[in-house]
């Protein structure tokens, strides 16, 4: 195994490592290892809200909305976001959940294929994703479809099933880019091209991309995306969503929830509904303005750090850990449930093993390790690269480790789990 | 007019008066009466969100979800507000904006009513709502009509109106409870009533009445409503909305935006959705977490107070104001555009003047007053009883004389604003 010592050494090599300082880390022996499912709170959110409640709700009172400072939030943050996912500014908003943003958008794209009635997704996708995209087709009626092509094997994609599921039919294939379970990440311009040759339009979900992984909206001609902002984001806990639309799409695209805030003009309180020219035209209703406003301090983090180099402290990482699984934790049961091949892989690793629930709660209750579960047997380790180090990586497995040796996961055997 | 030290000696009759240290007021002199818009800052509301950023979101972390706290909070706060609107427990939840929980109820009423195909509102009604109910209408297809009755004073509804536009066609009656321009508040139990006889179900909005106005739910039998949290119930810039369905209906009734959070086992993970028994099924995407813990600090405090005392003093204060017009402003032009009865009103009233945009700017940037307004020359003056005093109510209306007799508002005449 890779000694201690190594993983000291790579710390202190780490160029990222003073971006761990930006966060609130109340426990330093706890080892975080979930910021896959809500990222770590940066010190720059805790004073910006406490400036925001103070000054902006209880002193600037109905001001903070007639400054403007508040209703550009949306589109602020949404500038910036594009600049993490390869979109242009103007393409990406922040608005309601990932799920109404999906709903939204899925709604939206049957609309912009009349006469096509089927939508491609895949089992790896979220089964929140699943839902929403039930309940479109359950809405628009029976002739509308949706086509769950199944992964060969449960961890990889096949965008060669996807390609055979394709046909004239096609309105909409919408997909993670990088699945919630085992981090498998799809080829973005390979599939978008497959979907366009069909006549299809795309509607990925990026919510385990945005701030590890690469993403190329524009280059790959991307039609529309949604993702979440507390995950890798670090927006903090049930942080609003968010949605792209390419350009040449926007003067196109309905919302079927024809909310104010996305009026032409709101504040005419005029009696009828008119879109409004740009994005914007995709918002809802009033939106959260504490939440919402807390998700920019940590993107200003992934900006000021770089995607290029949080994807290579990433990349580090994770074969770190396929390293150790390797030699420490293959002995031992754990399967990798992930992707080898570093192109398709997300920022979190995911091992299987039949004691998985029990091994997930002794990790959290005794072995002061954050990881989360996947049933039925999939322990997750997030790596968030702007924080994780690699003797937190390190320590992590030694404890994986030593609870299959001391058999710690009997004790948990059959506890019930709540996980999110 | 009443002298000043009449205000002075109904504030120190007012046995509500203790509530508003409760409050932060960081500018005595301010005068706010803009609370029907934007509520202002319990001191209970900073330190509930400090701890939740700091040890919540900062040191729980992950644990935060999985302790349950935070996947409580809709519905335990919906219960909170239950009593307030004549509700039951289980009947009021946290979710989403007023204007998506307006979309779900209004394609669930639809869906629940099988057939029928109109929907009737009125003129009063936020056009919020009414771009929401074109929107539902254009989705669900060319029969759905929606008809909009006009108010015979752009002041008070017309139940008799309602009734004559109610046939075996309509599914859906929906209006704003208490509405947002004149104040006027209708009947809900006489026009549920004639909504039954119709066989339509009832969608209330009642973004303007929860916590200032009585709200008869239970009473009306009403079967659905919705309504916002960040006017009179305090609970910050843009917090998340509320929706209310009748128990009988809760069985029945299915979103068309079915999130995981709605579904029966969301932490299942199952590829089916299912929605839950209660009313969380019609719950959607992860909760913002820091704007719905905000709500509760403001709904307490109105539960502490008695909405029967809320009620008995805003119908005080809005006399009060009525009676300061009457000698005051009626002769310098200003018009009441609020009922006189008070049964059918709500907790603000408004003033129109020609002048009335350069009156509005005048006293925000000159007078320390802050009302809002409504175009094209409505001067809202917000009454929120847990704090506002009858000095207050008698300074502002000396200014309101005083800008017409110094005819400050010239200066003012050709602005532009933006207010919510």
């Amino acid at each position: 195994m890779h000694t201690f010592a190594t993983a000291r050494q790579l710390d202190a090599a780490d160029e990222l490592a003073e971006f761990r300082d930006r966060f609130v880390i109340t426990d330093p022996k706890l080892i975080y290892l979930d910021g896959n499912s809500l990222g770590r709170l940066p010190r720059g959110a805790v004073t910006l809200l406490a400036d925001l409640v103070e000054q902006g709700w209880g002193a600037r009172l109905i001001r903070g909305w007639n400054d403007g400072w508040w209703l550009d939030l949306q589109t602020r943050i949404g500038d910036k976001i594009a600049r993490l996912i390869g979109a242009s500014a103007g393409e990406v908003i922040i608005a309601d959940s990932t799920s109404i943003n999906l709903f939204k958008l899925a709604v939206a794209a049957l609309k912009m294929r009349p006469g096509r009635t089927k939508i491609i997704t895949d089992d790896l996708n979220f089964p929140s994703d699943l839902y929403i995209l039930q309940g479109v087709c359950r809405l628009l009626g029976p002739d509308y479809t949706l086509h769950i092509v199944p992964s060969p094997d449960g961890i990889h994609g096949s965008p060669e099933a996807l390609a055979a599921a394709l046909d004239d039919n096609t309105a909409l294939l919408t997909l993670s880019h990088t699945v919630f379970k085992s981090g498998y990440t799809y080829d973005m311009e390979a599939v978008t091209a497959l979907a366009h040759a069909a006549g299809a339009l795309t509607l990925w979900d990026l919510s385990h991309s945005a701030g590890s992984v690469p993403v190329p909206l524009n280059t790959a001609r991307a039609d529309l995306a949604v993702g979440c902002t507390y995950k890798y984001l670090n927006g903090g806990p049930g942080s609003p969503a968010f949605l792209y639309v390419r350009t040449d799409l926007q003067s196109e695209i309905e919302s079927p929830i024809t909310g104010w805030i996305g009026q032409a003009a709101p504040f005419d309180f005029g009696l009828d509904y008119v879109p409004a020219v740009s994005l914007r035209r995709m918002l809802t209703g009033t939106p959260s303005i504490l939440s919402i406003a807390a998700i920019e301090p940590g993107v200003d983090l992934l900006l000021e750090a770089g995607l290029d180099r949080l994807r290579k402290k990433s990349l580090a990482q994770t074969d770190y850990l396929i390293q150790l699984w390797e030699t420490e934790l293959a002995p031992r049961g754990y399967l990798l449930h992930s992707p080898v091949d570093a192109a398709q892989r997300g920022s979190h690793i995911s091992l299987a093993h039949p004691e998985g629930l029990g091994i997930d709660l002794a990790l959290i209750h005794e072995m002061h390790v954050l990881p989360d579960f996947r049933p039925p047997d999939n322990i997750r380790l997030g790596i968030a690269p702007i924080y994780t180090t690699f003797t937190e990586i390190h320590t992590a497995v030694a404890r994986l480790a030593e609870i299959v040796d001391t058999r710690l996961y009997e004790k948990y055997r059959d506890a019930q789990v709540k996980v999110t």
